[in-house]
């Protein structure tokens, strides 16, 4: 018998660790990428269900911000219900798996490097059938996961995407797009975010009785957006739900229920003043409004580039979607009915 | 002073009329985005938000599927906020807005085609400054629209789409994508729907005390799936939510706190077996779901392929959004606080 729990928050321990390794590979794996394109890409797609798909969309960010380049989520069920073959020559395919055995990802990226795609895998299973499906995997090596809700190889393949959307740069003659000395701050930024729950814990003391959670961010947050709202969501049984700020604003900020409490993910950058004019709406119509940034109750450690502190509010969400759990009595390592691995094809 | 909901009832009610306008210029709209394209796209990107990009959501998955070219949704906020500015050289960019007034839409459509792309405006505006800005217009010729919620403008949206990636159909030398006969079906479809409110009228009665709904469904459905949640989301204030079906199983499925009622969308295809079996894992546990197909309580018209189904699907999510409004008081017509552009950048 274990502490409900127990899994998770030993997982979510290891981050900094996991991280550090692929800091210190940062240089090499960016090497290998940028080598295996022969030109830039005319379009950089991933591939990804669940908490990876919240992953690959930070870099289906990146690579159009620091690469330039055209960057897409791809529907596997395009290809595995319609049986749809698009071309792919010339695109970089991006297929991100932890297990690396989800079988419509394999197919997908299968499919994706007989279109004329070059493929690379984001794995856990360095020997899985997606590593060998692809041209090159960049392994997690984040050890055996056993909790359900994945929290170490979620922030580990944001930084695998990163990595991959630096190579795209690269490719392109562009600026390397993060100092290495920010690159080095990370795993101490995770540990300083682990170290402090208490902020988190309170939240979910307060939010314990409530049955939805608003959650919103714009830009290269909204991936830490996305994978908040689906951690609380699996973990919890809140009815979580994850929104860019633009599309908020665009409708269903007016018609939010103050009841509904809001997470807003502000890891700064360009997008940081449409969130403060979001939490000034929500806050005049009586929302209960947590803003996550560097300022705030519920910070984030300052002066990390904004992908990076993408990852560290990507932290607060795990510590969010576990105390949340707890709070109304779910085990956060064995949510019901959830496995592993998901066999959707 | 008016009756609540009227607006939005007279505008859903024009669909027939609209829809058949622009079936009568199918093929003349065809040819002539046809005939823009130099050469097969290497990828067709669409700029919208909202109910728009729901209604994008329904070409992304058809320009892959019928013309085999990877669909992509932009990021406006990526070019608005982070200044990107990405290559589109080969690509079809298409831009919608129901005004063509929406700034960051036009800015994104100007951007494009500065970096190379074909650009290809559906609005329904035809002197705004989006049709300016692009090649070759769309024009919707809907009419004004005046309630808040659009219901007009993202059905004849998401025909307009059906179009484009028919054009890319034909430059890719395809197959015909949908038979005539079946394009002439569907203003007689979507009047059968609005001919019979009942079934979803009695759902909105039922449901009308739950805060919380989830909808869901698989493939070309998904766009009707966020437009239904989004509908029914910024028309009633119900914490409404869409999600792929692959998504729901792969996760939130299992912590979905049976109070919560659930849509299914099921126009038939492909992933109508996907559907069916959520229907199944949900009814096990004690979920009020109801499926939207050819042959359930709450039917869609029979004998229509799946994308133009999914047109009529979106007419029943329109429906339930208005009755459900009703139900709980509000005025469809003007949900608190909404005004029809909404001036992100």
């Amino acid at each position: 018998m274990t502490d409900p729990g127990q899994w998770m928050a030993r997982e979510m321990a290891e981050q900094p660790d996991v991280l550090a390794r692929l800091v210190t590979r940062w240089e090499d794996d960016v090497a290998r990428v940028a080598a295996l394109l022969a030109d830039v890409p005319v379009g950089v797609a991933f591939a990804a269900r669940g908490s990876s798909d919240n992953a690959a969309q930070l870099g289906r960010y990146a690579v159009e911000v620091w690469g330039g380049v055209p960057g897409l989520l791809m529907a596997p069920s395009l290809l595995t219900r319609y049986d749809s073959h698009p071309r792919y020559s010339g695109y970089l395919v991006v297929a991100l798996s932890q297990s690396g055995e989800t079988p419509e990802i394999v197919t997908v990226a299968e499919a994706a490097r007989v279109a004329g795609a070059v493929t690379v895998a984001v794995t856990n299973g360095p020997g899985s059938p997606l590593s060998t499906a692809a041209d090159l995997t960049l392994p997690l090596e984040a050890g055996r996961e056993l909790a359900v809700p994945a929290t170490k190889t979620v922030t580990s393949s944001m930084l695998a995407v990163l990595t991959i959307a630096a190579a795209v740069a690269r490719r392109a003659g562009r600026p390397e797009p993060i100092p290495p000395s920010a690159l080095t701050a990370l795993p101490g930024a995770v540990d300083r975010v682990l170290a402090d729950p208490e902020p988190v814990q309170e939240l979910a003391a307060r939010w314990a009785g409530r049955e939805r959670l608003q959650v919103a961010g714009r830009g290269l947050a909204y991936g830490a957006v996305l994978e908040t709202a689906l951690k609380v969501r699996e973990t919890s049984g809140v009815f979580a739900q994850g929104l860019s700020v633009a599309d908020l604003l665009h409708g269903p900020v007016a018609a939010l229920d103050p009841q509904v409490p809001v997470v807003l993910v502000d890891p700064g950058g360009p997008g940081a003043g449409d969130v403060h004019a979001v939490e000034s709406r929500l806050t005049a119509a009586g929302s209960d409004t947590s803003r996550w940034a560097a300022d705030t109750a519920v910070g984030l450690p300052g002066g990390l580039p904004e992908p990076l502190a993408t990852i560290t509010a990507t932290v607060r969400g795990q510590q969010l979607a576990r105390a949340w759990a707890l709070a109304v009595g779910h085990d956060p390592d064995r949510p019901a009915g959830l496995s592993k691995v998901t066999v959707t094809r």
